[in-house]
């Protein structure tokens, strides 16, 4: 028997890229045409690389920048202590924190942790891609061991424009979907196209008698298959109620409709209907008061938030623990991000929800083979690491882009005041 | 890049043995000469063999021997199912289940899960162990890495005769420990030995006076060094109370000192004591009435109860996210268990408090290098697996004993009649 020296981290790389994204509208406004994302890469002694995608916002960029260069020489599968080691290793955020959550936060709360556990996380992810790649196991073995073969993600339907409304923006003939039709259409080409066998409507978008007729339009043309409606916590209790009443039967969950736990826990307490989030429950410090309120049925981690696929799978310890649900949440993303979430949702025995992703309303990726969706799942892959390989052509021609823009963060208000200069988000008292 | 065929499980072995236990006493009675264990060994199809180590009574032995060539054919690493394919695989021990936990129950409530789990654990364990030596990493490794070099323990001090009352019994040079100056040389020689720094001394024997006096002189006798006082559920809620005010300030924590939920919750609202259980909080289903009760303040995890060291992970990753602290729950075992328990304490960053081990009153092993405690630690070993190795003689020579002897069972109770036959345990509501 022979004392086993672990393979270290030689190389960082942390590449900012800005993705084309559609006019998806939701209630802070509505998508740019391009949105910063972060492409992260660890390279060990031996010449294994490993890849890793997060946020591309600013604060997101300062830390992985100050946090690269001090993991090199660290072993690569030190990932216990990675979240102590980056909180010593990072620039102060905490003048970037906010705390409060309201419909412009559509990724809960912002506390300094949970930037710097969005930054491990693609470092973590970065680092298992290449342990596995050294051990010729896939991410998921690492992971103790895939319970699926494939990955059932939802349709995520959004009311949209047909082009942004701004020169030289991406564009696709997806066309608009703005009233109940516009989006069965939409729900119909996912179906057909893609095979999803579940349907999520971003809603806050409209009043939200409008979205009721759109939920209830989509209940019409596929009867059977699961439907979930988010608006991103831009009603009152009051209208979460009664979308809540109005809806009873006709949804699988309700996500986010008001925001902050005591609002959430009075809706549910009032209606009974089953609520999900991804914006009062983001991180673990959030989880007791939820949880002893009853504020939330089912969880949508989000493995950036949570600081990784470890993480993720604590989580999901947790909510097993407490007989809540778990699925998954979805941001612009692209092909690096969706392989990390299938492999660590192949591990998750109880994951009873199919998860959202926005990738497919994405024309571009920075990985050579994108995956596909056939019956609305994601095969998992049992290649070395994650099973993706990056397109170092692409990577360059979209960081080429973050270079030449101005584009820094993601900012759906400004988008929508170029459209509408009085643009303000959706009083939520008032609806 | 290729995809990896992961190797599978070729051969499986379980070799239940009896190993010489001194006559250390308890709540229940007092350790029988002998006391069973199980060894299960998992060898893939490339040789190669893992070792893992559980309870050897008879129900997890029917179990462990139903379930082991069921195992045969699966990939090694699919450990996040184990559990699941166990319950399809293993007799209906149902009828073993017992539900009431009290001073005859060390081990806690005894459902047909933790049956389960205790038997999954020593397979998960042997599994990871063939996994490290595959991949030339160590088990903490495969587990996100260790965060510590070295894992502390604590002292288990015990009251004790002397000699086993019968014949052919093992002995050992400690001698009695009846009295608090018998607890308190027995501590000196713990302390002089293995440089333990913290004490633990399991009580319900005598009445609590006798055993507060017994703390008293402990405290005196090592004034800066942790205590704990563990009676396994022997006392009423007053008692304990009594006993908590007692010794207010001279305690680290109060172990189990009543049984149930609800009582332990009221000695913590009574007295403020942290209260550590092994015996309330022994499974995840335990975890919601606790925890909302404040029941625990403390959870002694033990990765056999919990089904192995993924569990165990996540039992950390719960008390973590709910503020209650995590330590290690110890019986009667070998340095199989305490390779298991130090590889996966070298990867939870919150383990605050030194873990229990027995293992320093066995005077014979399975592996062929027992660990020695320094400064009353272990270091992780960075080994290949669990980093120990078996000694087949010594496996042979303790099967054989238990292949010629009719124990089969740990039977506190019944050991102590051979000296008091009128023997009850204490009754705890006059306690």
């Amino acid at each position: 028997m022979t004392t086993t020296a672990a393979p270290r981290i030689a190389r960082t790389r942390v590449t900012p890229i800005l993705i084309g994204d559609p006019p998806l509208l939701n209630s802070q406004g509505v998508h740019q045409p391009y949105t910063p994302r972060l492409i992260v890469e660890v390279q060990t002694e031996d010449g294994v690389t490993g890849v890793g995608e997060t946020y591309g916002d600013t604060d997101y960029l300062t830390i992985a920048e100050a946090l690269a260069p001090a993991l090199v020489g660290r072993p690569l599968l030190d990932l216990n202590d990675l979240t102590g080691f980056a909180a010593e290793h990072s620039p102060d955020v905490s003048g970037r924190a906010r705390t409060e959550v309201n419909a412009g936060g559509l990724r809960g709360s912002r506390t300094t942790n949970k930037l710097l556990a969005s930054v491990v996380s693609a470092f973590e992810v970065a680092s298992l891609d290449a342990l596995g790649r050294t051990l010729g196991l896939p991410v998921h073995a690492l992971l103790g061991g895939k319970v699926r073969d494939r990955v059932e993600y939802s349709a995520y339907l959004f009311y949209r424009w047909a082009e942004h409304p701004v020169a030289d923006a991406p564009s696709d003939d997806w066309g608009a979907a703005l009233d109940p039709a516009g989006v069965v259409a939409q729900a119909q080409r996912f179906a057909d196209r893609y095979g999803f066998g579940s349907f999520k409507l971003k809603g806050g978008v409209f009043p939200p008698l409008e979205e009721i007729d759109a939920i209830r339009a989509l209940r019409a043309a596929f009867p059977d298959r699961p439907l979930r409606l988010d608006p991103n916590a831009a009603w009152s209790v009051d209208t979460s109620v009664h979308v809540a009443e109005q809806l009873d039967g006709a949804l699988e969950y309700l996500e986010d409709p008001t925001p902050g736990t005591p609002g959430m826990a009075e809706v549910h307490r009032r209606t009974s209907m089953t609520l999900a989030t991804n914006m009062c429950v983001t991180s673990f410090a959030e989880i007791p008061e939820a949880f002893a309120s009853n504020a939330v049925q089912v969880v949508l981690s989000d493995h950036h938030f949570w600081g990784g696929l470890h993480a993720t799978r604590e989580l999901a310890a947790v909510c097993r623990t407490f007989g809540v649900g778990l699925s998954m949440h979805s941001n612009t993303h692209l092909g690096v991000s969706l392989a990390a979430m299938t492999q660590v949702a192949a591990t998750v025995p109880e994951l009873a929800y199919a998860c959202d992703t926005h990738r497919p309303w994405q024309t571009e990726d920075v990985i050579t083979e994108p995956q596909e969706f056939v019956d609305g799942c994601v095969e998992v892959s049992d290649l070395p690491g994650l099973g993706v390989e990056l397109d170092g052509d692409q990577l360059a021609r979209l960081h080429e882009r973050w270079l030449t823009s101005d584009v820094r963060d993601r900012d759906d208000v400004a988008a929508m005041r170029q459209v509408h200069p009085e643009w303000t988000m959706p009083p939520a008292a008032h609806w």
